[in-house]
């Protein structure tokens, strides 16, 4: 008997939703059966594309008898708000990263979900990316000992494309520890085993035209030893790309001739109303839709350069496949192309759904990445180490 | 008038020497005059190469009143004795890092030749190298703008070379904290501008047959702002020269094909004995001589990845030059091929003992770097924070 697919309905038509589209609309799990968004222009598109049922407001959506889970993708600070709406209609709910802005929020939203019986998966996130679950997967299968320590550093030109405001106040969720940090941490907690005993860090908001935290760098200790550090630049000229095959983000080509691209659109952009309204014309409904969301033909998603230090071998992995190097060989483990990018999150959450799965992502798992994030920015902020504890594996 | 030759003695003919030798036979200001070792096949040697008067103890050669300044490369522990004894004699020192194994001890010996009032030089480090002395110069003279963050990662097989037990043992001044960490902290001091306020890492001791820490991560924070993230790892399989362009950190050539050989070769070996016999094999006077150390045909050295980032660009000082990442274009700022490796270390000796030349690395600076050397290891060891208070630009 086929299992029936997943009918999942969208808080939110911003930002998140334009990246997991194409997957949302080529997975075979999944059906979008309605959204929710303030703008009609998006509204109207979605209909268009899914010919689906569109509200104004979340709880309408979360009250649609026909959606069996919400998709919360809406701005960080209404995740909370949002996934409390899909428990008290009793829907399962995905929630992207950030997860939320504070750990009573987390605690909230994990709290409402464990009395409507019902699954709370946080993702995307890169940890998904094939290549480093695969990693997690060769470090508990292939006898590489170990793991004692993970490298990770990121250098792109995030704090230079287009933003809104908000995107730059770290009080409403802007800046790269929110946005970029609760990637890395949540990778780094996948490989390194999740439990982290202790954040030191330092953060930099380093141009005034974008007062947010633009780059940081820490020091992670876990409970079983394992140490990592963690280097953010959303400021960077140089591109850890670079150190990736030159394969972007989301698994697309990237072209090493191509130079400073972010900067030099900016400066030609007259003040943050123009910003906005240039990032404006670049959302779903308004220039952008389900026909110009192809999915790429494309390496994996990655997240900069990452390595991880057993005792019996180093594993990188990269956009094309996880790169062992052991005592006596080096070797590229392969992994096929993804024929659906991001799709190991839908997998995820269907499989808790329909197969009862426990997710790795849980609300739980989340809170405890957000949980690092705060640390980041509370050591940061006061010059000193923090000491977590409520960490989830 | 010329400058009239440097007239050096050496004291301790083993590995610091024999990396130093091509450069101290090469270079036009130094003579060497004279060298103590307790090896009498290494003074044979010596006589031979340089017709030179050799001594077995170092107080003899301090004592010899044609020398004028001791290049001091015994073993790290001696290292305040021997040049307490060039203080005594009223000679200038030379002396290689790490300084000495205790606060206690570097303050001894900037005492004593201070008192003496003759020079101190400590060296040879990596951030003497032309790379980072002139990406140094870069970051004061091109307006790139204030330096703001610095990552340094260094991935290298240093456990699984030949070692003789006291370089295996910490207290005895083994391990990489001692011998590597000291370059990597004089390059980031270097380059962040000296003054480090606090100090959080995790050292790595994974191999029982190699009782020492042979891996660390470190987040430093300095007076200025700057923050640095500095990670090693001499247990590796990863090999870093690959982010250098598979040049070596004597400049050197890596052929990429060749892998594992260390651990390969330190497998056929049975027992610590037959290890020190082996590299006993390859020391001065015992298979090693002028004849066999020749100068390179190569690049700079270098000492892994490094990346500077100030608000105007992001420098990457590599083997050829160094790698600017600006705002609108990307360069390599070439630097012509040494034709006398390492020479930097004693041009800046000879520099303030011809030309009263304030040297950079003074015994003031090679103590703030094991200051933070020191504190690398106490933080790990104790898992806290240090502040430091002995720091120097």
């Amino acid at each position: 008997m086929p299992v029936p697919r997943l009918k999942l309905g969208v808080a939110g038509l911003g930002r998140g939703f334009m990246l997991l589209l194409p997957t949302l609309a080529a997975h075979p799990g999944i059906r979008l059966v309605g959204a929710a968004d303030p703008r009609e222009e998006a509204r109207r598109q979605f209909r268009a594309d899914f010919g689906a049922r569109t509200y104004a407001q979340v709880a309408d959506l979360c009250a649609d008898p026909d959606v069996e889970a919400i998709y919360v993708a809406t701005p960080h600070q209404l995740h909370r708000e949002h996934v409390e709406l899909a428990a008290a209609h009793g829907k399962h709910a995905l929630v992207e990263k950030p997860m939320a802005l504070s750990l009573e929020d987390c605690q909230a939203m994990i709290d409402a979900m464990r009395r409507a019986r019902r699954w709370l998966v946080v993702g995307h996130s890169h940890s998904f990316d094939a290549p480093y679950l695969r990693t997690r997967e060769m470090i508990d299968s292939q006898g590489f000992g170990a793991v004692r320590m993970i490298s990770a550093l990121n250098y792109t030109d995030f704090l230079y494309r287009p933003r809104r405001p908000e995107e730059l106040d770290t009080s409403q969720g802007g800046g790269v520890v929110f946005s970029q940090a609760a990637h890395q941490v949540d990778i780094v907690r996948l490989l390194g085993g999740g439990h982290v005993k202790s954040v030191r860090a330092a953060t930099g908001s380093w141009d005034p035209a974008r007062p947010t935290e633009g780059a940081y760098s820490a020091l992670l200790t876990f409970n079983n030893g394992v140490f990592a550090n963690m280097t953010y630049s959303g400021f960077a000229h140089f591109d850890s790309d670079e150190l990736c095959g030159w394969s972007g983000e989301l698994g697309q080509p990237r072209d090493p001739n191509q130079y400073g691209t972010a900067r030099a659109k900016l400066a030609k952009i007259q003040g943050p109303e123009e910003e906005t309204a240039l990032k404006n014309t670049r959302t779903y409904g308004a220039g952008l839709s389900l026909a110009n969301s192809q999915l790429p033909d494309s390496a994996h998603n990655h997240f900069g350069f990452i390595l991880v230090s057993c005792d019996g071998a180093d594993l990188r992995p990269l956009p094309h496949g996880v790169q062992v190097y052991a005592h006596t060989r080096r070797y590229l483990e392969t992994l096929p192309s993804p024929e659906i990018p991001r799709r190991e999150v839908l997998d995820e959450l269907i499989g808790a759904i329909r197969h009862d799965r426990p997710p790795i992502h849980t609300g739980e798992w989340g809170m405890a990445t957000m949980e690092v994030c705060f640390a980041l920015l509370e050591s940061a902020r006061h010059g000193h180490e923090v000491t977590l504890s409520h960490q989830h594996a």
